[in-house]
């Protein structure tokens, strides 16, 4: 990279946090913002999450509020489309705008999970068939302990009947809530997951190794005959392991999804 | 490339805003033409359509009539290549152009689905080993409700005996309008699938989703056991749903699409 | 795109085209070494040529003799790195350089079958596993006709026992004309296919089909149940029809290849 | 990004140049140095490395030295992150700075191979499925000779019971060597493979064949029947011959993934 180049994307972002700054309320940390649009960019590159996602962390300023993007693709999300929900979902400071639909989701899950820092709901594309069918998505890389015996399925007949399959309501916000218990990540019947984590970071992190672990036990399946899982002690032990490692595949992802076109 | 290959390209970007203002009657919605152009390439960057795919539009100035491009790659189609046709897919404004040579599947269709606005065909690459197995390609994503219990499937062989397997007359064109019926998709034997839809939006999505939800299909086989399929009443209210929701992701995909190299 | 940028683009291309002139024979039409650079450079961004595979065609000025590129990876081919061998594949302009160890498939296949002027051999990725199993490789999508009832398979070892596997003598490259025998493409055991034809577009057009309908037909076989293949007189029918429609295609993939990165 | 981050890129950029010249010892070949950058960036470009990879070289000064990155991402590694450690992994001039923990994988290696000058670490994608199977990750393709009548494979359990399934001991490190005993390549349950070679640039191509190889078998195990392997002399015969043929791939891949975004 040139100096000159270099130089330009400073100036670039050093107005960008001049202008956010008016933007948000001042006690906002801005990393908190840029991880989250991060976040968002870093999951629709990594074709977690297609148009339809969204990803949601807990604001700091408040435990009873998370903040979440405006209706918009998440591959197009930027710190302006910001917007601040309370736990009913909301929304604080939308001036005319708009956010998710399904947004109830997150609300609903922040209130009986504390734990829980920050929320990505997807349609994982490979987590989808483990959905629609009775194979366990377990573990079998290592990244992916946070699986545990397999997710819980969320199956909103279960609790309403025939839906239009998405999460609308502050009822159907408490049942998949309640489906996700104390778990990681909740599968959602013929529509994708939910995933929970204690920072954005380690969601993210998350969030893409169940993709990757549904890829790889897929072709596990296909090649045929008994398959080891990441099991019992083994599957604590890297599970712990792991939860710590999500710094180094941040910064790669990061890099390389906000220099993508 | 040849110097004189270059050479005209850079008269045709140089002359094209001009040119594209003279070529069009006045009174088509720029926006249409534009949504056409955008169609062609958001299919093409999504891998849906190859080198042979086409898209067209109901005219809105004559519904008699539909918008079409030249025959030309679907990534390559530019606002100077939408031509005119009757319903009998005789082309109005050629101007020495020929368009693609199955385009009665557009008139044919159009004649005979008042409701029907946009029309998609496309080598779509995980449709086409649906069209020749027994497996009905049914929803299991709720992206891809529009399927329906699993589209008719139209074979040339059933009307026309041994044929080069393309739709290049008017009887083959009403043959597959006929198989179609009232569905939003009908797959082709060997060959794809035409999509068809109130808007060339929708259009795009659903052709798109039919894609995504063979490819989650075709995996779900693959696992193995019951799947468990979109069907009935939440068919129904599924499908009503997304059928509003295109707007999201015509934004991400077409804002990809035309700034892809 | 800027109109500077187009400038320079055609500056670019003009100076091209003038050094090319001065390094090549007269003779030769520069049009056909573009095409047989862009083939290599089209084969290669659509991944049906790894680093190992050659292109090559029938020299114009002499039947003879055949054009081939210097020992280069397929996807950094340039005009200044192509060659004439004559049929016994000694090179006749190296001026110190090599070319491939296999342009024995190349010279042995033009002495017995006149009617062949383009000759791909390729590692295509999903042809491979084809090539060691026992399901022929027949055509699904129309596009894929050329393969006839199946492509017959070479094995090295039925003429010479165990050997490295690639055809790097004359007595080999004898074989594997004789396999081929009139067929348009010929799989080579755990290594990859050998695709020819009358002009370097349209073999280019089966090199890459070949793949797609590899793909294709692995995905309808993991499907499960009988699968519908093009046969008889409509396989006649549409390859008849297809062999015709390169062009479309040809434009499209050299745009995108030539533009890559 | 924070302004600061820019700011901090803008300095590493500027400074960069300057700091290289002083923080290698004058006595190392920069061109090894390249090589082990662009082996790091080629096996991430080709998605065999993930975030989590690492590549290291025998040091040519001191056989009981290796080099390998800081503990950062494979694809973000510049010539500035190359550290060296002795045989039982010690940093000799971190300054501060940390490798990867598995880092005694390549000590431990290197102690008991004195044939090994290069070693990668990858989560290889396909290769995990063969990890939790029992099917032998055998040759189908040429390219893949080297990996012999199937690797072997590493459990940790059969020599320390439950861990996190890093190797993370110099215990577990000896254990990996023993495992892979004479093999170019050990497979790692549950985690990836490990490839070691005579030279990075052959390394890296085993590490990509390797991948390759475990994608095409496994869909020729979907495809059914019996498979055709590279076996006996055959095998000895073309592993020999594409050892010699590094040079054409590595060329190709280096100016893909160096001149990547």
């Amino acid at each position: 990279m040139h100096a000159r180049t270099a130089l330009a994307i400073c100036l670039v972002f050093a107005s960008a946090a001049a202008v956010r700054a008016q933007s948000r309320p001042p006690e906002v940390d801005p990393a908190l913002i840029e991880d989250l649009v991060a976040a968002n960019r870093i999951l629709s590159h990594e074709k977690v999450l297609d148009s339809f996602g969204h990803v949601s962390v807990r604001d700091p300023r408040n435990p009873n509020r998370y903040l979440i993007a405006r209706a918009v693709a998440p591959s197009l999300v930027t710190p302006n489309d910001i917007l601040t929900a309370d736990l009913d979902s909301n929304l604080i400071d939308a001036q005319g705008r708009t956010s998710y639909k399904e947004r109830f989701i997150h609300g609903e899950i922040y209130k009986v999970r504390p734990d829980v820092q920050a929320i990505i709901h997807s349609h994982s594309p490979t987590v989808v068939p483990f959905s629609v069918t009775k194979y366990p998505l377990k573990p079998i890389l290592h990244n992916a302990a946070f699986l545990g015996d397999g997710p819980p399925v969320f199956d909103p007949r279960d609790v309403a009947g025939a839906t239009n399959l998405l999460v609308e309501t502050p009822a159907l916000g408490q049942a998949i809530a309640r489906t996700l218990g104390k778990a990681n990540i909740v599968l959602m019947r013929g529509h994708g997951d939910t995933v929970v984590g204690p920072n954005v970071r380690l969601a993210t992190f998350w969030a893409i190794y169940a993709e990757v672990n549904a890829r790889q036990l897929a072709q596990a399946i296909a090649i045929g005959g008994p398959i080891t899982f990441i099991e019992g002690e083994e599957q604590r032990l890297t599970h712990q392991n792991m939860a710590k490692a999500y710094e180094r595949p941040w910064e790669m992802w990061k890099r390389e999804a906000m220099t993508a076109r």
